[in-house]
């Protein structure tokens, strides 16, 4: 069932969390995108998009379900898409609601205006886009999909602005909530960063040519030099001719990243923030093992992202590392369950018990977050079958409570389970020997604020942890979402 | 290449011909529009749209290139179009442009009011798009398509009509040209004739619902009654507990329905006008037959569409009817060529000539039209090959000389045969022994025009004939198109 | 459910027709065999199959479900088909049993023997293949399909011949039933016919090349000239160096070709037996109307097989030749059935009555048989519903009631209304006003047989209309069937 | 191209790795072989097939390219293969011939025999296999694939005896070389193991049903209880009725199993020889440590296989384990190369270098083997580029200088680096500071054998590493390989 959707917030799943890449100055800079995209795939992985331009053709566009490799490797999709500027999208699945997403829904989105065309692709998510999305109906605006990121494009066509990066300024600045946004026209490159800097970005040079990607993981699969970050607040209009010029175009605001780019969302070889992102995941163990000392046998992560903190525990711990669960390679869609049905199943599709290993041993695991928390049930069982002697949990966030509004796809409140249970409730519902999250400040610390969380004027957004959110979610709020309480 | 389009004009091929298809009050309409669409096959192949609405849901919509046989049959593909209403288009495949057709100018389009959504589809051509698409680009519109016909939308996005069928009204007072239109919102069904009903649109009734549709034929194939012809500048709006409403917005005119419906475009099978399509064609034969005889042995059509023209000839002649040229019914796609070349693959491809029948004989061909002529040589080649004595060409309609504004598919003025020779010239040109085209008289009178054609007023649109175009085609005149002289 | 099935005879649907064709001699053999199985498609719908030979690559093979012109006019799949010499079939669609077709039971079947690879596609039917099957399983021969003409391959690979030619001479004497084989080694195309010459083979002359085929039109789409036919029990080698060599294998007979080719199975546009089968047919109707004349407005064909017959009806008994009836000529899968159903809806996708045309008439419809006559039923309904005054059937062919075991696909006995019911019984049940159908003389006249049949050597087999089988189906007879009793 | 081969050893690659499963006495078996299957991937990402068994349909069969995840998980696949007993295979993609397979290689094959139809999945290769193909095709059997597991069933469709079993038997003591089998018919599964075992083969209990599976990974997955290993030379025949049979019809020998099953082909997660394969992995590292240390800051896997031998390398060295090279989880197809080449595309898809760690480091690579080296070589560049101070390679297996024959795509001998070179030739040619193998006595005390390896009577087949090979591979002796020469 593909409905026509009138507003973008009657899923259940509200968010996406995103990659963007662009290019210019590159011959074929299609194929550029593609690897930029390939290697920004853990960001997204239901849908993707590259639109580029050339004389003759003009704009040129491609948006498919699926990887990246599986569609921007083939020769005629790529053969369909000329030019030396080009940016891509690719977009998270949100379990569930796969049905209901549209390829119009995929980006990058595309204008032609009275000057010329734009394309714009955007990683975060606009707070107030069921106002905005409401007045522009009003007006005449007819929207193609159910995505929040569509009303950029239509303020810019409604903009008196006489270019098009001035158009797009004038659109961002009615704009509330997180984007980290990169657009294109016939002859720039443009990225823009919110004044918080919730989601990443970042300048590469390649040779004469320029690119802008989530992260920088993706520079370093085209062999770009990653130049630096783009500045929360600061927009870019990359040309061949003059350069990257830049300016800051909305009111200036204390940085605040998002924390959870560095416990889970980016690419462990990444550099955020000037720090490696594996090294933070590592030392998150080593607090952790401060913070939550068990005496066991093994320390195992739950593959695979819970590898750099188990790494980290074992190391400040001396509990030896091991593989005690091994995650099959070729994970994909659900197989038909056997009519005598499978314990747990689901699981075993993807992750399987190193029997001989684990037998007897008192086991350490090592998670990046609980979120609804059934998976960790599910891997509880399957390490006691296994004949495990104790399991205890170590948890490299603190627990989720908030859900996130700013890009990040998060269960509504109440299925969190961390907003329903104590530490403890959790652990007896789970069902471990010990359960320990890292601690806000053992976090911030990893995180490199020796200090920890400057509880006044946090460093970091950390909603999700905190419930304390650095821009108030209008259309949720509207729609009924309540705040935590001033303390 | 699929590139962004800012403008329909750019293609070498202008203008589609289509069907429409509509029903309101069935259980499952989307199955009715799919035989409906079924049925009007033949006024569009290249793609077909349906678009339902049910409650839950909401608006769903499907748009495929092929066939509605290939798209429209699948269980997977109508489980996603429920509800009681639903309208649908076939769209022409112009040769040559296909690559350029991108899925977004397949209609239905549909737009999202403050009241509602509709969607439309259109038959017909808006003469005056260009300049309504500027306007609306520069007001802030964003087209998603090439089409003429999504001005028609954006209008109605921007009218302050306080119901749909009003801003419908509202919309199609600014368009000139020709258009017969289907339409829905969540609870009425639409239909709407330009004021000179140049394409045709008829009403069926069906049990307790109704049907609108191109042809009579696809009111057949659903089992729907043929009630009456929506009337030129009628506008009608039908829901379940009101009926039928008709009222006609426009400016009164003389109706002026096209011609070339009867000599080609509708099937032989569907009431146009009052009138047997069929019997009109066979008509034609005998008109043929009375002013251009020609002694010979056998009269053969060019097949599928010069058949009833020349049983009309040859019951009118005496002269043997017979089936001197064999149509291969699973013509498709194009076959590789050998390498060492076939003289006229193309048309053996399609057709072979019956040569057992044909050899030493005088044989007169009918066909329903000469475009650019090569057809026709290549057929002269193939029934000379088989040894035929003498080859004499009808055909069942004047010479074409002028292209169509209003909705048909025509070559550039400088590639019509008609429009660069003489009659005599033709016959050299294609090589036969005689060539002759039915008189505007006669067709008029086989249309049913005991008179002939009023030339003060002519009864039809036969502009591609005449070059006498009863709405300046504005647009292209701003690009250059010389209109015929007045005399 | 494509299951492996050990027997063929398992269906209900018992035999195929198929189409053949072979070429040698041309450069890129692949398209040539492509080229004159589309010709040929009207033989076998379901799917088809092409093998070719180049020095590299060796024996190339691809058989795919579908029409020639969606399979291989693809530059991908004919890539794969390199050689100057190539063989092709295409095989029917028998309704009803298509699920379980496997890809493996497609033609051409290739073996490899010790003096190299073989490839061979049949038309026909072999009557003893069930017992020639068992003994060849007994000793150890592993069979990949469900289809007769497997056995020819396997009795290939174990004759103890010493050229591929031996051995196919070795492996036909074996054979009891009716055959058409075009065959291929690395150098030397091969075509047989049994010794009745039930199914039609040409050969053809193209440059220095040759073409064998089922039909002559697949030598026209070609460009080939028609040489003659492959006698009833020849067997032709047909090399490069050495052209064409004749010999005949087997124990002459006195030829009985099938008389249904000539009444449905070939094209219009093919000749066979020297006579133009469109000329033929057409003299059936010639026929018909002399032994079964009928005071009518209009003459009617069932489309459009009936055509031919119907011109001859209405040139023999002055009544005027109209369309009565429309094919739709995009008819194709099956729809799906709205909930409130319409009468006779799969008949209304493929035909639409000419009401306008039909009203009030009495029409003499002509068809070229009846089998089950639910067809004929559900076009006496449509006919009736449109307001017909009288309806006539005129069929061209006499009462079909027995079934074939030469290669046609036919019901059983009891499902062939001839079989059951007397003409008057018929012309009941189906509920028209008269119904008629040609004699067995009218038809032997009509196929170039001044004095009618032969009661004693009858020129053709006409079993299905005699119930005289010149083959005793041995493997039937096995399973219960019951020849008719000799008189 | 896909051309019919006469003999599968004109391939380039001969031998192809896979894995097999079956189940009995369970409901729905498809599904269960479906996730054994998919437990099993790594041992063949070619193609699957299954083949299941059921009343009515009979035996049913379904071989496709691709992941069993994508194949094996559709409704309607799965719809195809009803049943209580089933058997699959998986098949490996030999890199550059991929074309070359036709689906017809893909088992399970089938045969029909007399007395029934039986299915077999073979693991292993036959050495003797072109000699028993010339023979078999010398007496008239029709090889319908390019693989030498097909002779198996040939010589079971000739042998004398009254049951599939004996029939088995019969033709498993024709075969040379290394094979474990699952095969079926409609009412017996039956799993044997050549007198060598030189590849795996394990049994399970699933409830009242049996599973037989190359590696327990695929027991856990399905839920089934590990009961032991199919022992070498061991045939077992299990029934409903009757259970588990067992005999051993072939000459006993002492078991020498594939020691490379340990190094890299087996899962780390399975138990293989009643050792869990991740704990000799990791010991292996323990060994390399001892035999091969180095002063370095860091000790990197080479992901994913060299994983726990880097664990096994630091946890004995005292140098910290980390992840200095990150694997990307999507890769897969290739992508285009922009015109503008980047260095080491390939290896850059795939894994990415964790800069911010490695720079100025002292870095210990730790990979399972070297075949080629190219890839060694392309990760030394990147580990450089990227700052480090030291590379140092660290392999868990010796030098690779010998062909396998027994199941294992090995390129041949001359393109083998350890077949041309010395350990300092290669370390020169990869370009690191230092290139040390573990040992082969090193290797053996990992597996298990505290004395190391017996010279006079190896307890594994090490033929890859040693050259002694314990079957004499006749077909690859008589295409010219010659042989180690005793000493």
């Amino acid at each position: 069932m593909r409905p026509f959707l009138a507003h973008p917030f009657d899923h259940d799943k509200l968010h996406e969390e995103c990659g963007v890449f662009g290019v210019i100055g590159v011959v074929d800079a299609a194929s550029f995108v593609a690897l930029g995209l390939h290697a920004l795939q853990h960001r997204g992985q239901e849908a993707g998009g590259i639109v580029t331009y050339a004389d003759g053709p003009g704009f040129c566009s491609e948006r498919r379900f699926g990887y990246v490799r599986d569609n921007f490797t083939k020769a005629d999709v790529m053969a369909t898409l000329p030019g030396s500027i080009g940016i891509g999208h690719v977009r998270y699945s949100t379990a569930g609601s796969k049905g209901a997403t549209a390829i119009r829904d995929v980006q990058p989105f595309f204008g032609e205006f009275s000057m010329g065309g734009s394309a714009i692709a955007h990683n975060g998510n606009i707070t107030n886009a069921l106002a905005l999305r409401k007045e522009l109906v009003e007006r005449g605006s007819i929207f193609q999909s159910s995505s929040d990121s569509e009303c950029i494009i239509h303020l810019m066509a409604r903009s008196m602005g006489r270019t098009i990066p001035d158009r797009m300024e004038e659109a961002l600045r009615k704009v509330e909530g997180a984007f980290s946004i990169v657009a294109m026209t016939r002859t720039k490159l443009m990225g823009v960063r919110d004044a918080l800097g919730v989601r990443p970005l970042v300048l590469g040079k390649l040779g004469d040519g320029w690119a802008l990607a989530s992260e920088t993981c993706a520079l370093d699969i085209i062999g770009a030099e990653f130049v630096r970050e783009i500045e929360p607040g600061e927009m870019v209009v990359i040309s061949s001719d003059k350069g990257v010029e830049s300016h800051f175009p909305f009111r200036r605001l204390k940085p605040r990243g998002c924390i959870f780019e560095h416990v889970y969302f980016s690419r462990p070889d990444s550099i955020l923030g000037g720090r490696s992102v594996y090294e933070t995941r590592r030392q998150i163990g080593v607090e952790l093992a401060r913070e939550a000392p068990v005496d066991a046998d093994l320390v195992c992560p739950v593959p695979d992202s819970g590898t750099p903190a188990a790494i980290g525990y074992s190391q400040e711990s001396g509990i030896p590392y091991a593989m005690g669960i091994i995650r099959n390679q070729y994970m994909g869609r659900t197989f038909i369950e056997p009519t005598e049905q499978i314990r747990n199943m689901g699981v075993r599709l993807k992750l399987n018990v190193n029997r001989a290993l684990i037998k007897g041993k008192r086991v350490i695991l090592v998670d990046d977050s609980v979120v609804r928390g059934t998976t960790s049930r599910k891997i509880k069982d399957m390490i006691l079958d296994a004949g495990a002697a104790e399991v205890h949990f170590r948890i490299a966030s603190p627990p989720t409570a908030w859900p996130c509004f700013y890009g990040v796809d998060t269960p509504e409140r109440g299925k969190l389970l961390a907003a329903n249970m104590t530490e403890e409730e959790m652990r007896e519902w789970i069902g471990v020997d010990s359960l320990k999250f890292v601690s806000l400040d053992g976090l911030y610390r990893a995180a490199g604020e020796p200090k920890g969380r400057n509880t006044k004027q946090p460093q970091y957004c950390d909603a999700c942890f905190s419930g304390e959110y650095p821009v108030a979610p209008s259309d949720m709020i509207e729609k009924g979402f309540e705040m935590k309480a001033a303390e």
